[in-house]
């Protein structure tokens, strides 16, 4: 399986990596959560050539994390918004912010603390669960196969074939399912 | 500012981006959290190519993100496990798997479901406030800078310049310690 082709992954890790998982992408979302909206802002802060930026900009408004809003007009020029979805991506980023500033922060500290206005207190992201509120460690988690994974199992043991590992799962299903659309 | 020193902006997730933002890197983690150890388990699972996960796997080792450890003398095999480090991640891949489940499932519904022992119930990952505990919105949340990025606001105001925006700080404050360190 080509990188081309993880969106065909039975996997959300690997399906939203297919978005946002090239080089810049997430910097691009980064900058767009701290306010930038235009290609120039963009292209600024960042330092990412313009052909490429131009090919991250475009990928992000078809899949539907951005959408281009005119704000003005002749000549007609666009900028860039996060809609719900694109909101959505809070949490990776947030993650990822944290896991640097644990891991990767020099004698310096890290490079921006948070506020919670709600609690009025600093504050750091933390991984919780939905149901008790209570930080989720792996160790803890244990994941179930939703729909199409579990027929894909069935279908196996239905055949006397060996059903392959967690780990092999999400790509194996994936190319089955690439399979049988070709058939049809 | 090319990728390859994005890890000297001033900034947690361009660092962590830094690590883990190259294709492929936070699927290799994905299946180590699922147990995968071995390199011919990853190659198996993966499809991607013997090159490109040597590549992968050795600056994962090299950040500290997995251990290489024996498993095998003559000929001695070494097999890659999380370290703390890499464990880290966990609320990364969470977040990114949450957010694939809420946009881009298909009418399957997700691909995995999880299930939190500590509460005996189905669950979703949450980003919450490490203070209060209520779920974090970005509305609610302000950044406040750390000290290095504190210095060089500061830095610029005594020099009478321009003081960049939230989103442009982070690259200009890496490049001025780029270029300070050049001088020293």
């Amino acid at each position: 399986m080509k990188w081309e082709n993880i969106d065909q992954q039975v996997c959300s890790v690997a399906r939203a990596l297919s978005i946002v998982g090239e080089r810049w992408t997430l910097l691009i979302i980064r900058d767009a959560f701290k306010g930038t909206r235009r290609f120039e802002g963009f292209h600024k802060n960042l330092g990412v050539t313009r052909h490429r930026l131009t090919e991250r900009l475009t990928m992000l408004v078809e899949s539907g994390v951005l959408t281009k809003v005119p704000y003005r007009t002749n000549p007609e020029r666009f900028e860039y918004r996060l809609t719900r979805m694109g909101l959505g991506l809070y949490p990776v980023l947030m993650s990822l912010s944290h896991w640097g500033d644990q891991w990767l922060a020099d004698e310096n500290g890290p490079p921006m603390t948070y506020w919670h206005s709600r609690c009025a207190s600093g504050c750091d992201p933390q991984l919780a669960c939905s149901g008790c509120g209570e930080p989720l460690r792996p160790e803890e988690v244990s994941a179930k196969l939703g729909n199409e994974l579990s027929e894909y199992v069935a279908h196996l043991e239905r055949q006397g074939l060996a059903v392959p590992s967690d780990a092999e799962l999400p790509r194996q299903a994936g190319e089955y399912r690439l399979a049988q659309n070709k058939k049809e």
